[in-house]
């Protein structure tokens, strides 16, 4: 096989879809700092039980593995970030305030998550530890569509979903965990029939609320479908005022919608969720909501909530930027030439040198503009297209 | 063992050492754009024959290795990145004319390079394809300069040397592969008695002068002594005056030494290479020169020049910079608030909202002022130290 031949699903970025990558990485991670969450750098490979710990094992078939010769331990490339998060949070910051943090970086896929992803996604995300209240989570779906708006996201609409209306239905039935999985994954694939199944013994009040839940997506009206369905569920009764709050405060900020038998992802969440959507991408952009659980495992159960985006998706999903325009110098001793040309690139311009012998390669390089020499000055002035 | 442990010489980068490296990113990045070095991002990961093609053992020692399960081939995690920016310039750009490409991203290693080496490096990196003559070679070097002093390093020491100083004494001997690499590999360890050994067959002039290549090393007084030591041998002498060429253009850009027999490093120099040291620095922060034979494997053998240095060593060499100065706001949905924290964000301000029950925090966020509400107004007032 060819030297150059890449695995599935992965690939190189070129030049001009890389440079807008670098622009939107930036953009990101500046309204995310003017929010005052704080950039860390989480490594790519870990001991494999610290990446695994309380994800399940959804995480652990998409984690590639290798032997540390060093220790001779197993150790894992991540294949997410969010838990690497919250073990500095829990860990190595220990606040005992709320503490914001944000990271982009690649993380590898033993498997494409979605037909046509990459396995090497480059993942951006947020997170703000340890305030329980729901104005964190107003501000991580705030965060999460500030960060599309400014990245030139058109039409944003966030599906909202609550993992605790499943569970407060579920709650104080006497099934077996066996049960209770096998619904949460009916509900995750909305499969009515099968729900029938599994539901037939469980009590009419619960099992009709339980049928109807896959219906329950859609626009704001589904909420009030909602909340005559699950009357006799005062805690989920709760949590739909919960989404109705979030709404009501995202104003113009993006269309509302909602799933409420979204269960789909990591087994992390525990509260509110969300999934932001573009008219120009088939699937989800941003996955984002509260797991308060995430940080037990590093002996500090603190809440959290934030969300997650990969920019190689983003940046199919707005508008191609026009390419840097360049300037052509030849390549000279000329002491003028060579501190204009330093001049010029001090100010943020590119100049190219054309190399002796490679004068005339002009337009591979989008140079719009050259400098040439006249009666001893150098100027400024349009390319001359090749003859 | 504890799940917050990492493996040795890895290590998670904290917030203000975070923000630092990123802003070095964006410097070094904005500085290979302005003399025309295109961003590319390589994979982490490849088949692992491309990933080792013509880089010769070290660095397959260096590379950590996987299973890829939708292929059942070996995979790798790079160690280095210069193999598959050559990739990209030989097969998917196939450009006619020079190329300028640039890259940042991280790195594995399974053992550290230096004793407190980090074992993923955030390498960044430039070369320049298709262009044969020393002015490549120059480019390469003042972009390295011109990205340390960008960054903020004081006082760079330029050491240079050229492969093909020893290869011109070495050329026409009639010896065996093996003993040429261990000839190669005492002069990489300065290991005159070994060398004294190992050429003790060779002819006389040829031995005194590999014997006397280690003790070339040092400033321009160097270059003199060794047109004396290698009067015999026309090529090396070429070689001399090209670095001599190389060092008066470098000017007052960098102090400029030698090193005549520094071989050390993966084995693709082919030509001049070079390393920048700083004083507040042990290890070199950057590697770079000449690999004309890096594209072979992939079908095209162009002349290629470039360096690449560890964005996380980099960090380490320069002043640290202050933290980002927050402003508090107390959590409140008065909408002239809101308007006003959007306005200061959006000016790039970083406004930090204090959640219900945690406005005692102030101190944990670097908040110098503060949004506090006067007679109906929103004013800025510096922040009160806590009682």
């Amino acid at each position: 096989m060819s030297a150059w031949v890449l695995p599935d699903h992965i690939a190189d970025v070129l030049p001009s879809e890389a440079r807008h990558i670098e622009e939107l990485r930036r953009t990101l991670l500046d309204t995310a700092s003017t929010y005052g969450y704080e950039l860390v750098i989480p490594p790519l490979m870990e001991h494999l039980e610290s990446l695994l710990t309380g994800t399940g094992q959804a995480l652990d078939l998409q984690t590639f593995k290798a032997v540390d010769s060093l220790s001779g331990r197993t150790v894992g490339i991540r294949a997410d970030s969010t838990q690497q998060v919250a073990r500095i949070d829990a860990h190595l910051l220990n606040r005992q305030g709320v503490t914001r943090l944000c990271y982009c970086g690649p993380v590898l896929h033993t498997r494409p998550e979605r037909p046509y992803a990459s396995r090497e996604p480059l993942q951006f995300g947020a997170e703000i530890y340890g305030h329980e209240g729901r104005e964190a989570d107003l501000e991580a779906l705030q965060l999460a569509l500030d960060c599309l708006r400014q990245a030139g996201v058109a039409q944003a609409v966030a599906v909202m979903g609550d993992v605790r209306v499943a569970r407060s239905l579920l709650g104080g039935l006497l099934v077996s965990m066996d049960i209770l999985r096998q619904v949460h994954a009916a509900l995750a694939a909305k499969d009515v029939s099968e729900l029938a199944v599994l539901t037939r013994d469980f009590p009419a009040v619960a099992r009709q609320a339980l049928l109807a839940l896959p219906g329950l997506y859609g626009g704001p009206e589904v909420l009030d479908e909602a909340r005559r369905v699950l009357a006799a569920f005062p805690k989920a009764l709760a949590v739909l005022d919960g989404l109705q709050w979030l709404a009501d405060r995202l104003g113009q900020q993006a269309a509302v919608s909602y799933d409420l038998a979204d269960l789909r992802g990591y087994a992390y969440y525990s509260g509110m969720r969300f999934t932001i959507y573009s008219p120009h991408c088939t699937d989800a952009l941003v996955r984002g909501g509260r797991y308060d659980e995430v940080g037990a495992a590093y002996g500090r159960n603190r809440p959290a909530a934030g969300f997650s985006l990969d920019l190689k998706q983003l940046v199919t999903a707005v508008r191609k930027r026009d390419l840097r325009q360049a300037i052509l110098a030849p390549w000279s001793e000329d002491a003028a030439l060579q501190s204009l040309v330093a001049e010029l690139r001090a100010s943020g311009q590119t100049v190219i040198f054309a190399m002796p012998g490679h004068a005339n390669e002009a337009e591979e390089f989008h140079c719009t503009r050259q400098l040439v020499q006249e009666d001893g000055q150098w100027r400024l002035q349009a390319c001359t297209p090749a003859a």
